[in-house]
């Protein structure tokens, strides 16, 4: 590996140059909320808008690249379009994100954090989320399966999986 | 708030209607990563890609697109250009994480995480993360202050915070 004698303790450390990995899972996932449009209907979804025309107004998209994305959205399986009934009117659909939509909370609470970190905007924060029961704010922890915090990338071991070819 | 009768406890409750919340953290935050090529950089960059020739060949994007996605994650203090020296040959740049792009590792682990569960490659993931100390698998989990898991969507309350103004 190229850079064994220089790198810092906060990089992960192992033969990239070795393999490839595409498809990269985290590269299938950030295509789910690309293009940019995507993302903005997932995070407004993920703020509890539901409908067409509310998606509209959040996202100040047009009718036209609205529709295909939440078509595609839902193909994905991201969202489901579900039928619902306002008293007086016709029966209409609403899109509601599935199990595997409400899976990228954490994705998208880890964002929400970076920016407000990093992009903070000059007014404050526009969101705050906390835990409903103790009021305290909810972020998202790097932690391993035994529980422990893994605070620098260092700590964290990456290794080709199944998936990845050695590079001939 | 329209659907107070009708959300399931998967979803967050809250005014979203009465709120504009334009420049919303999780969309700045989501800006950096698209489009398409920049979350690719910032996903290698977390590989441990430095070199503009890896970048190249890891992305297979062409040297202009490269270039100008460099350029602009630099100018965002995601990446660092730092000189370096090869023996004999001339000085070079490469491109390092700073501790703001560091610090995106928690967003870019729960992509991958959820990736690699809704996604599933047939050959299973290319990349496979570890707790350097103990061996166990490293995800994100989404908590709060107090050290509370946060487990359903459900469990947070979200709130307009200083930079939302009021939809008149």
């Amino acid at each position: 590996m190229q850079h064994d004698g220089a790198h810092d303790a906060h990089e992960l450390r192992w033969e990239r140059e070795a393999w490839r990995l595409e498809p990269d899972s985290a590269q299938r996932a950030l295509d789910v909320l690309v293009p940019r449009s995507a993302g903005q209907i997932v995070r407004e979804a993920f703020y509890g808008t539901r409908r067409f025309d509310d998606f509209l107004r959040h996202t100040g998209m047009t009718r036209g690249v609205l529709s295909a994305r939440l078509r595609e959205l839902t193909e994905q399986g991201v969202l489901a379009r579900v039928a619902y009934h306002d008293t007086g009117s016709r029966g209409r659909h609403e899109y509601r994100l599935t199990d595997k939509g409400r899976d990228l909370a954490a994705a998208i609470i880890s964002l929400l954090t970076w920016a407000d970190r990093w992009l903070p905007s000059p007014d404050g924060p526009t969101v705050v989320l906390t835990h409903r029961e103790c009021g305290a704010p909810v972020r998202t922890e790097v932690r391993c399966g035994e529980g422990h915090r893994v605070d620098s990338i260092g700590d964290i071991r990456a290794e080709p999986g199944p998936g990845a070819r050695p590079r001939s």
